[in-house]
């Protein structure tokens, strides 16, 4: 009664974990969630304030058009031209109810049924189901320890076969924080207009990348880019407005043609009250955002020191949200570990195994999520574990 | 570079008909519009001000769970006992960013690549253009006027071949406003029952029907409701927001469970302030639904009598939000009767032609969009046209 594409996928893996914090008995103080990568502070109180006012409008209970409010597509592009220093125009966003609804779109646009999509791996398990659900297939890239959990070009390379139509990238990376160097990038976008597929680059974290490594890179300079390049950037992080859902594409004025038929079939407009009250606020809150990048690179910088300190445990990879770490019980599946560490030491983290096959011994950590002060308890949690 | 089944999609239909408006120049006074199915009258200001609450809360702006907030879906369920005097319980309901998305997850449930969808034709072109993105095949039941819009059971049973996993209906429909009787809808379902596929059934405009009619069916006492339904709801029209995006549907826990892998993947869950807001409204807002009927339904018989009173329009079917017509220009196509009417009347509505093969004698005008003095006025204005 079903399609087969649907039956095989899992159950929602952030659900999946929360479940698993009913197994804690809080013996060793409040459980420490380092699960789903959400914000671990309120969204700005002037963010807030914005979107009440906006709500409160009879005007943006309508619908809007579909590739979004003209205003905020103008203010947007603002944005990233000051983010890139690249000649972007609204007429090269698209507004949607989220980022994964953007991956699907994009996925949607450039591959149909047969073709395929090329991931890394470890790789993002929404990215991955929302093309199994699609009847997309998906090409694999490993990615090594020994190389920091970044591709090589020359992996790439030998994976884009003939039914091959786009790489799927994450910078920086879900799961493994991993930043991609501008130079990498810019290489394999080269590939890809070589090889005549696209590049879709999901920036979701960019704004917790340092703020010294100046723009995430140089893609929009590149010639041909509206033609070969699909970015996608989500508001959640940045805004701490996950609830509301709201993301962005930004790529040539063709593919934001075809993005639109899409969109407009999947969700006729995003959510018109948020995308009113964001506008103003990219640039009201510019310093706001750059103080939450510095607090969240400090969490990164506890983080890793507690990992570091740890006996038997590896920090693999980290950057803007997350940390990849190895852990110690050689063996034992990433989805038992895990939950033994919620069940016994109180601490929630997303199992290796959800990001691909050969992940097993590893981790995801969103240290986002917690304070200084609770990430320094981390060693004791995880030293409870044998 | 572009997936051919996206390629194939036309522009969004509604936005086409907007770009129309520009054409008219005013002489015969303000544009009558009449082609996106919107309320013509705004939020009730208590629906107005608990958005507003809800989007004011930090609480509010974190992710919520895929199915739907608990609250909602408890309400929600609540509100479908009494409508319909069944047994539906909240694991029986998910939450959408609006019914087209709600659409996309149900086909995307049943039908897998290579099996195919029944419609009925005139058809809703986003079902059509949602499916035809999904590379699902449609099958067309055509509907014909000397039964006022309705399909014949026998029709929809010899075109149930063995790739068809489910038959999509709307009532009221859309386009032509036709109201399914609770008898042909039961024989449906227990003929869906019989082959083994689902019945998607969209009633976005339930809360349009007559209130003396009692429930709109009595599917959800069917023996086996749960294996062969999928209601789809809309909570735009009744409650005038869908600038804010919300649906819902309703079927047994294998299907939602299966839906929520869906929703996962496309919106991770439907924004959580209109979630909020809304759920204390479903039992506040009765009587103002019941007025808003009554409205609605003043508007309709008013539309009812201009056609009528027109040499050589016909209207074939009418209810709830929609009429459909037949134009009096024979042998000239539905889209350009559509332009010259914007350009020379001043009178904006949807071609036939957007709602499949065949449909070029009508037009669907949306007269909820418009009260009874602008609906009134249509008569003089078509008479303009020559």
């Amino acid at each position: 009664m079903f399609n087969p594409a649907i039956k095989a996928l899992n159950a929602p893996p952030v659900s999946t974990v929360l479940d698993w914090k009913a197994s804690y008995d809080g013996r060793h103080g409040e459980m420490i969630d380092m699960s789903q990568a959400v914000p671990g502070y309120p969204a700005h109180p002037d963010m807030l304030n914005a979107l009440a006012n906006a709500a409160a409008s009879a005007d943006n209970a309508r619908y809007g058009r579909v590739e979004g409010d003209d205003n905020l597509r103008a203010a947007y592009a603002e944005h990233l031209r000051m983010l890139y220093s690249a000649n972007i125009e609204p007429e090269h966003t698209h507004i949607t109810s989220g980022c994964n609804q953007a991956f699907v779109a994009a996925a949607l646009a450039v591959a149909g049924r047969g073709e395929s999509i090329l991931m890394t791996r470890p790789c993002y398990f929404k990215h991955e189901s929302s093309l199994g659900m699609l009847g997309i297939s998906v090409g694999y890239v490993d990615c090594h320890d020994d190389n920091g959990l970044l591709p090589s070009c020359a992996d790439i390379s030998a994976a884009i076969t003939p039914e091959v139509r786009a790489i799927a990238l994450v910078s920086p990376n879900n799961p493994a924080g991993t930043i991609y160097p501008a130079d990498l990038l810019t290489e394999i976008l080269a590939l890809c207009k070589a090889k005549g597929i696209w590049l879709i680059l999901d920036e979701t974290y960019r704004d917790f990348l340092p703020l010294e490594a100046g723009a995430p890179h140089d893609l929009f300079a590149a010639d041909g880019w509206q033609d070969h390049l699909i970015q996608l950037y989500s508001f959640s992080k940045s805004y701490c407005m996950p609830g509301h859902r709201l993301g962005a594409v930004t790529s040539g004025t063709g593919m934001i043609f075809q993005l639109a038929k899409i969109i407009d079939n999947i969700q006729i407009c995003a959510p018109r009250a948020p995308q009113q009250a964001i506008t103003p606020m990219l640039a009201h809150l510019a310093s706001w955002r750059d103080e939450n990048r510095a607090r969240i690179a400090a969490r990164a910088s506890v983080f890793s020191d507690v990992i570091n300190q740890l006996n038997g445990w590896e920090l693999i990879s980290t950057g803007a949200y997350f940390g990849y770490v190895r852990h110690p019980f050689d063996g034992i599946g990433s989805r038992d570990v895990a939950q033994r560490m919620a069940r016994d030491a109180g601490v929630l983290t997303i199992p290796g195994a959800f990001f691909g096959d050969g992940q097993e011994q590893y981790l995801r950590f969103a240290f986002a999520n917690a304070d200084r002060e609770v990430i320094g308890h981390l060693g004791d949690r995880l030293g409870l574990l044998t």
